[in-house]
């Protein structure tokens, strides 16, 4: 019996708190806060009229330590999870060291203005949430999150050394908009226009943007394109998973979803700094954002399956393995269970039972931490109830799903 | 011997104002006015470097009718040439008609909250003028202008009856940009994103953007793409021209031009209403606009060629006839004479033909008139030495320079 502070009130938010909800045995009271109370309240007043659970609703202004701090010492909750944008991740973490309460987020610290993420200064706070006696755990979305989980229950489970790791991540959903994102436009855009990076024999390469490209035939879903991108559970993989020499990660792109982005980003759609109009201040990628469809609108329209997996190459007793892990999630499912799509719900369901280890004390340290370095187990087992189940294929170390 | 006022200070007036100063038996005294004072500084100072001839500046806001009675009864010029953006031609028109002073433009008036150009509240003023008892030309630019010109040159001097007629507008220049516009983003995005429209039998019959395609093998440049648009000209010349069973209108584009200007459009950067961000109001295309090579920075990176010309056919001496009259420019060659390039230098050196022509008495008139409503010859011979040579080819009358 615990309450939890919840701050954010985007789609995922919507999916943690339904989630929660369900589990109310764990999560007794939730007060979900956010810049807009009026988002808060909309989610807590779909879900009370279903779910018997407590909810309250904050205004709450997450760049605000001091703003935070009051909130927290009001709601004493055992645990905040932040499902706000990552330009909060530092604020809310500050605050949470201020006031011995434990963190979880889904993605890593991001500077609004410098478009680049990892966790150098997240990892910085190591030693205050330890001195403060409470846990951190970061990015327990899916990916980052499930995807490291897979990793480490490969690790622990059926490898005795992993060599090789592919994390492919297929949203086969269709929205029927010419062009639109499936999260924050500006997160989305950003991270894919950006160069690719992937860690190879100890070292990181760097590649062009959406340049290396393979056909990936995902199971239950078929052959996608996908590209190589840089993606941040890279950074702490690379750390935490003993003997690896490779790993990579791809997402699915559609061409028109391609095109659309190189054109904006062409004429300067994609800049994040302020642009003169006429005496008016506007940042381009702001106005974008404002003009696409707002992707929790996204939910009741978007038909169609997401993968997201990872393959593992590597020894068990002296002989080769390689495993593919995934989950496959249908967007119509997820909307009608959470009022949510896939790409909401499979960040969402993942931040709920990251709380749930922690506040039942499966996974406990002082510290910042990383999802693979608790036990995989409890965690795949709790996705396998909570929306989210997992499939394994033990391949012949030749197989690929790749079609050439 | 005549002082005009030129307004405007974009490409196009820089070679408008460079041309009447090479022609200064007739332009003796140039005044160039627009809002930026230092624009029109910028030009006038170039001018004199080589030419003799005296130029004044002036600051003019074109909006403001009794700014504008000020400024012409100040200067008191022969003739007001209007070559600023097309949502002034009202304002200028009343200037002149309130201080009796002739007028000319190059484009039809638009509103610029409608996206929708037609002659109506410019004919509207017929009667203003005549009363007055001034001239107003209109259109006196290449298309419109000259294609004007080349009709009335097919009707006087070619046929006794003209049955067809094609536009046909090929802007072969390469300026090495992704994306970017020969003239103002707005007018033109607005121009090529609209509806195509061609008349037929008396009626006109509506095209979705850039669904009617053909490949047409320009004289001198090569075959390339070609789409149906409505444009301007069309409408006077229907009333102007006897006989006539059809009218199209065609202009080529690059595959990447239409693919960025689709993208643009798909996700609402074409928009002409006001969007908020954030509190922040902003109009998605001035937004584009000001991200956008400026287009008079083409000029000196633009290599290729223009042509513009029409394909004629109707009857002469009761025999079928069909002829080609074109003009090919080249790029750099006009920015070496002007410093603009070939879409400003085409536009550009018709108005001050018109101008020259409406100064010498060639064409004269009390009201507002359309370029084909004046004998052609004088303004054809100008051509050939002004710059804009044109060329003709006698076809057979089932030749065709469309490649199927």
């Amino acid at each position: 019996m615990a309450t939890v502070l919840i701050i954010g009130a985007g789609g995922v938010s919507r999916v943690v708190t339904k989630k929660c909800a369900m589990n109310s045995a764990v999560f007794s009271h939730i007060v979900l806060a956010s810049r807009t109370k009026s988002k808060c309240d909309q989610i807590a007043n779909e879900i009370k009229e279903s779910l018997h659970v407590t909810i309250e609703t904050a205004a709450i202004d997450a760049d605000d330590v001091e703003a935070l701090v009051a909130l927290i010492k009001k709601v004493n909750p055992a645990l905040v999870m932040n499902i706000a944008l990552p330009y909060q991740d530092l604020t809310i973490m500050d605050a949470c060291i201020k006031t011995n309460v434990p963190y979880l987020d889904t993605a890593n610290y991001e500077h609004p203005d410098l478009a680049k993420f990892e966790y150098k200064e997240q990892w910085a706070r190591d030693k205050a949430f330890k001195d403060a006696g409470i846990m951190a755990l970061l990015g327990s979305g899916f990916d980052p999150g499930v995807t490291n989980v897979f990793c480490a229950y490969a690790q622990q489970y059926l490898f005795d050394e992993i060599n090789s790791i592919d994390i492919l991540d297929c949203n086969a959903g269709d929205h029927g908009y010419a062009f639109a994102t499936n999260f924050n436009p500006e997160i989305n855009l950003r991270e894919v226009s950006s160069k690719g990076r992937y860690w190879e024999n100890g070292e990181w390469i760097e590649t062009e943007p959406v340049s290396v490209k393979m056909v990936w035939d995902y199971p239950e879903v078929g052959p996608k394109d996908s590209y190589l991108l840089y993606h941040e559970e890279l950074e702490s993989l690379v750390q935490n998973i003993k003997g690896l020499k490779r790993i990579r990660f791809f997402m699915t792109f559609g061409q028109s979803y391609l095109t659309h982005m190189k054109c904006l980003e062409n004429v300067g759609m994609l800049r994040i700094d302020e642009v003169d109009v006429d005496g008016v201040k506007i940042v381009p990628i702001q106005l974008l954002k404002a003009l696409l469809p707002d992707p929790a609108s996204l939910g009741p329209r978007t038909v169609g399956f997401t993968n997201i997996g990872c393959v593992f190459e590597g020894l068990k007793d002296g002989q080769k393995r390689k495993v593919y892990i995934y989950n496959v999630c249908d967007h119509q499912e997820c909307y009608r269970e959470t009022g949510a799509q896939a790409v909401s719900y499979t960040t969402g369901v993942p931040a709920m039972i990251g709380a749930k280890m922690m506040l039942e004390g499966k996974w406990a340290g002082k510290g910042v931490f990383n999802m693979e370095q608790f036990d995989a187990k409890p965690f795949m087992d709790e996705l396998n109830v909570q929306g989210l189940p997992w499939k394994t294929i033990e391949m012949k170390p030749d197989e690929t799903f790749e079609i050439k």
